[in-house]
């Protein structure tokens, strides 16, 4: 197929129809129809604003989502704010329940679309924000007037993203938010040419749209965001991520199809397959298994991600030559790091310091003389070396001993002291009851 | 025991009689007599030199080395100097047989000393010497009227070289010259105040007996030639060694005793004493066995050491962190690696160019994208990965593969092409027979 073809037909699925569209300002009439009302008695001024996907028409056909702001003066305090804002949210959704990111909001339903109901501060300029959603406004403010005419090409844009599963800014995915999406689309004028860009990008990229950035960023993917000079609007994006959209831009080129933007979904793997693989591949794996914290994904996975990073870490400098690792969570959580390295002698080289520093050799000297040690002795270099029983000979005797004492989030290390399992080796196959589709990803990992 | 005492003592063994002196000087008036009668036929005016220990009177009590010179004039051919060396040292050794060092040379026997009959040419300068058996007469020149003094004193500090087993400049020792020694203990004036500063020294250490060198040398202890300002004296001494006379130095000094002058005999280790060290060890030992090359230890020895530290690398690089490793050699020789890692996953992670550079990345990807290996896929830092199946899983199955491919000496590498025998794990048990001496110290190494 033809870029152009697969483009079109990724267009028909993912363009919504004019019912949908309908039904979807319908919808959004209503809801700002109740705010309004809602507002009038309130002793303070404040308007309405539909952000997001729906209000750039970038959402992707079948999305639900609306998200409808109300915007008060920054004059009155965060506590008037949540109240008022709050009195909305139940006035314009009455079946719905409160929810919180940086303030509490009330989120609920209205013929069949998801509604988020939030108040924010309506300040003078980005730069002055409270907190993130004060942004939002801003953002859908700058697209207006502009996005409309490559809208559609937004949408496949991030169709594709999702495919490869580099679309949302959330921290499980760190990947590309809808207004990155459509920033990068917007500024390279179509869907094809962003491909034809992404596939040619040497990390570090840096954009910026309204030309006013000043500031310099670590991140592979910089795009000034044109509200704000001093923030990256990729800031989330992982350099994996980056590198993701890279391959497939490229691959999307070279080969267009519509399978490209239908996500892979592997089959799970059974507890058999899983053995024969750890089989096959001869690693030694660790695992730690536990119950999910209840936090929101935006805190899990992160302290999931920081507390596999320790024990990973004490596995690396311990020798046991971690070899990949992942993380999993649904009702329970996993954190799993496959070693090279079974097993490690009995003793271990202790190095000391030269034998001509003469203050510190004969501390090392004289701590180590009478133990029950090999040595000391001296090396070919000349400094003092002895070999000392090492503590843990296993990567799973390493986990035991020092979980609790790695870097672990705060939340993943107080589920871990309630209770825990570690499985190693084929012990790992009873993994495949909760997690057997994240195994067949791992196990088969792709770019 | 004081340290005043403890010298005392060892001044009494290693001091040699009035008997034993006699019969020195009898012996080497006769040798040169010998020379004299021989070297006046010939067509070409030549000289006789005694050199050595035993030309300065620094030879330890029981030594039985006559270095007899015979120094030739610089303008004749190096072929000439050989034919007259060897017609003159047959002359005074009728029993003795030839040898090689840098020209050929007469060794044998009178009256139970062993003496070497060496030609040189007598050249008029250190610097302009030919081989460095000239520099030899240099040597003992710059010492007469200056050793005589310490003599004593240099006796004991050979001594006390021997028994740490850092005394001589072969190869395989790479300790302290007999020359070296007697500069370092003429330097600080006395035995003591050479062991006092020794044990303070912070190498690099440098000294300049005639204060006239110039350049810089990257060794740890640099004592400058006195008769020739290019060239470090203790060039040959290793910063092992260094370290060994600074440790033991320290200890003389802290707790004089007699056995300090007495070198560690260890008992040979029996074959199942070596099964149980290794045992409680826990390491995976891979030994190469084979027949000793037929050639001089200064040969050998470097040629051993440099096989060794081919395999230890080869294994290194693998993974298997070699932990310790050696070289013995008698009529047969082994070389000895232990590693702290007995076996490695079967598969090894094989990192790619970041998905950013286009042309490496797609190489890299293209190369492996139908291969059968794990991947590729991409990693946190955003560059392609694969995992392969790795060739060697064990040390053994490295060396066995990889002998021939590390740098190997020359003489290593043909003994082994004729046949060898690769040891792993409790089969090195069977080394306790040829080097049960060896294995006691390797396993109870002392500084």
């Amino acid at each position: 197929m033809s870029f152009e073809s697969v483009v079109d037909e990724v267009q028909r699925r993912v363009v919504p129809d004019d019912a949908e569209r309908r039904a979807l300002e319908s919808a959004v009439e209503e809801l700002t129809d109740r705010a309004t009302a809602a507002i009038e008695p309130l002793p303070v001024a404040a308007d309405t604003k539909l952000v997001g996907s729906t209000a750039r028409g970038t959402w992707l056909a079948g999305d639900r989502d609306i998200d409808l702001f109300v915007l008060f003066p920054p004059d009155i305090a965060r506590s008037e704010l949540e109240r008022y804002g709050l009195e909305v949210g139940h006035a314009v959704l009455p079946d719905g329940h409160e929810e919180f990111a940086e303030h509490p909001y009330v989120k609920g339903e209205l013929h069949g679309f998801d509604v988020d109901c939030v108040p924010c501060y309506a300040v003078e300029d980005a730069t002055e924000i409270r907190s993130a959603v004060d942004r939002t406004p801003f953002h859908s403010a700058y697209l207006e007037g502009r996005i409309e005419p490559v809208a559609d090409d937004v949408r496949v844009a991030k169709a594709f993203l999702s495919a490869i599963g580099a679309y949302g800014s959330d921290l499980r995915t760190k990947g590309f938010s809808g207004f990155l999406t459509e920033l990068l689309v917007l500024g390279y004028g179509s869907f094809r040419a962003f491909i034809e860009a992404a596939a040619a990008w040497e990390p570090p990229v840096r954009f910026d749209p309204a030309d006013h950035g000043e500031r310099s960023f670590d991140d592979p993917l910089v795009v000034i965001d044109p509200t704000d000079p001093e923030r990256n609007v990729a800031a989330v994006c992982s350099p994996r991520n980056v590198a993701r959209l890279i391959h497939y831009a490229r691959e999307l080129r070279s080969d267009p199809g519509i399978e490209q933007f239908e996500p892979r979904k592997p089959e799970p793997l059974s507890a058999d397959e899983v053995r024969t693989l750890l089989d096959a591949r001869g690693t030694t794996p660790v695992a730690v298994r536990f119950e999910t914290p209840d936090i929101v994904d935006d805190q899990l996975y992160p302290q999931l991600e920081k507390s596999l990073e320790g024990i990973e870490g004490a596995l690396e400098r311990a020798g046991f030559e971690p070899l990949r690792s992942a993380c999993f969570a649904n009702a329970e959580a996993v954190l799993l790091v496959e070693c090279a390295v079974p097993e490690l002698s009995a003793v271990a080289r202790h190095g000391g310091p030269p034998v001509g520093v003469r203050e510190h050799a004969e501390g090392f000297y004289d701590a180590y003389r009478d133990d029950d040690v090999t040595g000391p002795f001296i090396d070919a270099e000349g400094r003092y070396v002895v070999e000392r029983r090492r503590d843990a000979r296993t990567p799973t005797d390493l986990v035991r001993s020092m979980l609790f004492e790695v870097s672990l989030g705060p939340h993943v290390r107080s589920s871990l002291s309630d209770t825990h399992e570690i499985l190693s080796g084929t012990e790992l196959a009873t993994l495949a009851e909760p997690f057997g589709t994240e195994l067949a990803t791992y196990f088969d990992p792709r770019p």
